[in-house]
């Protein structure tokens, strides 16, 4: 397959979606999840933590893309037998103003399906260890990526690490709305202008992304599976409440005991851990 | 190992919490979630599907015990070994008034630390088929039972299944709190007062017990692993609205992608599927 | 559902499949593996470690019946939906001097089918800790029982944790021979005589069942999941090394690197841990 | 890290290890699996199914390097806790008349360890789609790569899918003898002569790489569980008996109930899936 041709003319803004079409459903770049950067961010080194500022997402235009699919990991034998024909793309009306979105050709029983719009990055990371080739973008793992987690919205904060001089911070895949899992292996596709800055805490290292948002603090954890993310994501929270909150290994157990949360952000895409 | 000597004079109301112990610490019955019933419902017959209204919970003393311990489940390699001490009971004091709880022995980083206390059942099930042996008061699986969900509180409605005539309903598992997951093993155990009613629809059957709260609908699923327990909920999700709501695979589909919300409600008990 | 009538008149000896049916395929138990037992084996205490001989398994009849299905924990989506359809019961051959069977309809590709027999006893197993109620005939846990492990046969020597006085030692599930998985839910599920003794090694406890055959020593891990049960196992072995060959740890991860071998008995039945 | 400088001069035969040093433990390429390849293949294109042949591996220094820590998904709690501090390189000494190896500083306990060597290459595949970046050496995936099974040694024959013009075959990681799950996250790590020899089948795909010894038919699959794995595996198989075998679904079922062994091959690299 050779990648398409790319449709930017110079002195064009373009706005793509995870497919690389623009608001007319035009192919401007390739797909699979383009994104914007790398940003190189001067005065940030190898071993620092990258600190990066939602400020605000802003969708940009009415529509948005997904299907009807189920992702492999979330099927059982009866559901992947009932679901065997699913496969047909779904265009989401999106009203921007009442922040809310429908299928396009929704009727019958789902007449007056509407869902509630939660603009979000699918995407946002720094460039990995220098061993390992280039991820691809629809992968995750310890430097961010392909996180799909819905909590990383307008006014979140999120710590990365930084592996290579300059960061090389990228970010992309934007989502009008995603539930737990993407469970459609898409979440509504479409695309936003983001508002970000960044700061750096020197010398200070994570063990995977953490993410603060106005109710949560939430440390990310990657595995093949939900149980290893489970324990991964535990464990690098630990961590956290360890290095940053002073606490002993029976203050860790009280306090996750009667205060964790488990999200689980998406179960569609491929974990480089 | 005997069964400890049962405390209870005739007459007496005694409240125990999982670990058989009243609310001055007196041991009364034997531990292990000691659970209330089982009723015997008239008019409910095998094939029907039991609803069961939490009309209100109370907790009745100001006290629970926890612990600060992990679940294996949640360990990785790293936290294991941070954790392998901790074995310490911990006690809870229970403000019922400003509905907050806190560790008796707070200290240091955790001085100023209390968690809102949010009353739940851990415990609800009727009695599942013939066939094996009644499972132990920790066990859950199709048929309820220790299911540590922290939805099931005042208010919600529980849909079970019904294997024998009369249903034989019980409950038990008071938690004054409980995070996601259980990862002390238990909760913050202590004892409450149920008020609850039942009802019944003839000849329906049910995948997995459904919980319904002013928010949601849920689908319990149940597995070894979280990961067949996510598959589990999800097939029983769509089972549900296939035939109560008529959506079809597709539209299926697209209501789970665009709204589905996973929790996990416990990995500490054991799964009998 | 009532239990079926027994059809055992007095000085009948009677040999039960799986399916409680003798060899002339008439019901005379009932089904889902009856087993022979419990045997109170004297001055056998709580704490000591059982010993069985398997002596010897001898064929006693000249069919077998398994079926086409395949466990769910087999299939992903595809396999699922290939297999959709498969719901049929397969009369098995037993040839019993040339030791080989075969599908009694083999016809087609399958013409010339036939596989080596390996007679092996599904379930032995002693009773469990007192707490919980007795297993079903088709549950495995740390005390044994139905774990499918195609090495117990004649020759195989295994040993059993002790819970109860007298150990309350129990076996059945006769197989003509079981592929690793136990993947059709069944195996060539037929009946046998079975000639065995018991030893006992006084105050000596072990984390799970140990197997040892002329090839091998082993140890059987249980899990819901396939992950976790090689850890259960991984860790028993280790354990078993560390206590009866006085290895030290990193002695136990050079023997363990060097020549682990895994088998994977079954995915078919229910794990209670 | 840079990489180290390359110490190879015009006209040197180099054999190096999976950490890149030669025969004399002297570096000579960077570590991390260095591979030989990639082969561009004659005449062999996208869509054909590549057929490589292990003609003869032949050990060619007497040492080998393991260490005795092991892999993260063997650990369970307790085992994770009692190997926390294994973390030391072993060196084996390779006896390649008699073929069996030993600790070189074997002692104690383990004075008599010997294991019988059993030459095996740790990785063999073709390029991936042109999609996703380059695998890393310690990647395996649908196209092969580290594999980590012991089965492909001297005499047995891959099948690998071919997804871009010539294949671009690449092999290398060679094992003196590797055990089941490759626990110590490494095998016994050295040298090798590979004699091999290729074949191509035109318009021919595979689900998963296929691996045939005198003994075996062995279907590979690669999932970030074990679980998953037996899924894939056992789906790709079934999908090489329906297609080459002309099994219907119930005849798959059958062959599969009594014929299937499963091995665990790795638990140590990274799968992309």
């Amino acid at each position: 397959m050779n990648p398409p041709a790319l449709h930017i003319a110079p002195g064009d803004t373009v706005r793509v979606d995870n497919g690389g079409s623009d608001s007319k459903n035009v192919r401007r770049t390739a797909g699979g999840d383009p994104q914007t950067g790398p940003f190189y961010i001067d005065s940030v080194y190898t071993g620092d933590m990258l600190v990066v500022h939602i400020v605000k997402l802003t969708l940009n235009r009415d529509t948005a893309i997904s299907n009807d699919a189920l992702a492999s990991r979330a099927l059982n034998r009866d559901l992947a037998v009932a679901t065997r024909d699913n496969r047909k793309q779904i265009l989401w009306h999106l009203d921007c103003d009442r922040m809310v979105g429908w299928p396009a050709d929704r009727s019958g029983h789902l007449a007056a399906f509407e869902v509630p719009l939660r603009p979000m990055l699918g995407c946002i990371g720094t460039a990995p260890d220098p061993g390992p080739p280039a991820p691809a973008a629809f992968d995750n793992g310890n430097w961010g990526g392909n996180m799909g987690f819905n909590e990383i919205g307008t006014g979140t904060t999120v710590y990365l690490p930084v592996s290579v001089p300059g960061a090389l911070l990228y970010l992309g895949d934007a989502h009008a709305l995603q539930a737990d899992g993407e469970l459609n292996g898409t979440a509504l596709e479409t695309s936003m202008d983001v508002e970000f800055s960044v700061d750096v805490i020197p010398k200070k290292s994570l063990k995977t992304p953490r993410v603060e948002t106005a109710m949560y603090i939430a440390a990310i954890g990657f595995d093949g599976t939900v149980d290893g993310a489970l324990q991964a994501a535990t464990d690098s929270m630990a961590d956290w409440l360890a290095k940053d909150y002073d606490l002993n290994p029976s203050e860790i157990g009280q306090v996750l005991g009667a205060s964790a949360e488990y999200r689980i952000a998406e179960i569609a895409d491929r974990t480089l851990v």
